[in-house]
């Protein structure tokens, strides 16, 4: 896959999972909604009720900066798998325009967003390195 | 969700993704396909073509054992999504009887490996820690 298939796979996915390092030093991974805008990814902190365990999530991501975020596929057919990594530092957006805008954009990606926009803060997400695999092309 | 329940979810999932800390100091995440047998977690390093990264993947544990497997659902439905994250302490298992054991439940689970059966190594994770959230169950 060239860099335009991986960017354009980063975008289209609704999904995917993000690695922190925790401020006990170990690996923490889970599911999160997100867009793709402008080279960097983004995704705010909910309402309630993922609330609290989110904004623990903003506190290791101020002490380890480094995180990587996975979209993929599985299939029982394996010839059907692929997936797309992307390393990024990522840093807590101060509130005001940029954190609006990637508010708004989650809203236009996820209809979820519109009923109950998330309050934020809003984590973006500087991608340094995306890399990709799939099994119709090793 | 209790114990048992997220032992259950945890079992039944047919993918999961696993974070890992490289030797740079970095997350790393990737899919990975697996078995939950007696209390741990077991994967093995396939045949080509992936064999080359995690291979490299060995290397990372060998040198930050800890990591973190999130099995998850992902619908646009929200009222639907559920995770569920084993926290882990990872080593690879010395080839022999274990290793065999392991390598015959990951072909059991997935018949994809009965024709190209993993040559290993195979990596235990003795989960450390449960702990899930459910949208419907908040």
């Amino acid at each position: 896959m060239d860099q335009e298939e991986l960017r354009q796979r980063l975008g289209a996915a609704r999904v995917g999972r993000l690695a922190t390092i925790g401020r006990d030093g170990r690996p923490r991974v889970q599911p999160v909604t997100f867009v793709f805008e402008g080279g960097a990814l983004y995704w705010a902190v909910d309402q309630k009720p993922k609330r609290t365990q989110r904004l623990r999530r903003l506190a290791d991501i101020a002490a380890h900066p480094a995180v990587e975020l996975v979209v993929d596929e599985y299939d029982d057919d394996w010839t059907r798998l692929w997936w797309v990594r992307a390393a990024a530092e990522a840093e807590v957006v101060p509130g005001g325009e940029e954190a609006e805008w990637a508010i708004d954009r989650l809203a236009a990606k996820y209809p979820q967003h519109v009923a109950t926009r998330p309050e934020g803060p809003v984590v973006r997400m500087r991608i340094t390195r995306l890399s990709g695999w799939s099994a119709l092309e090793p």
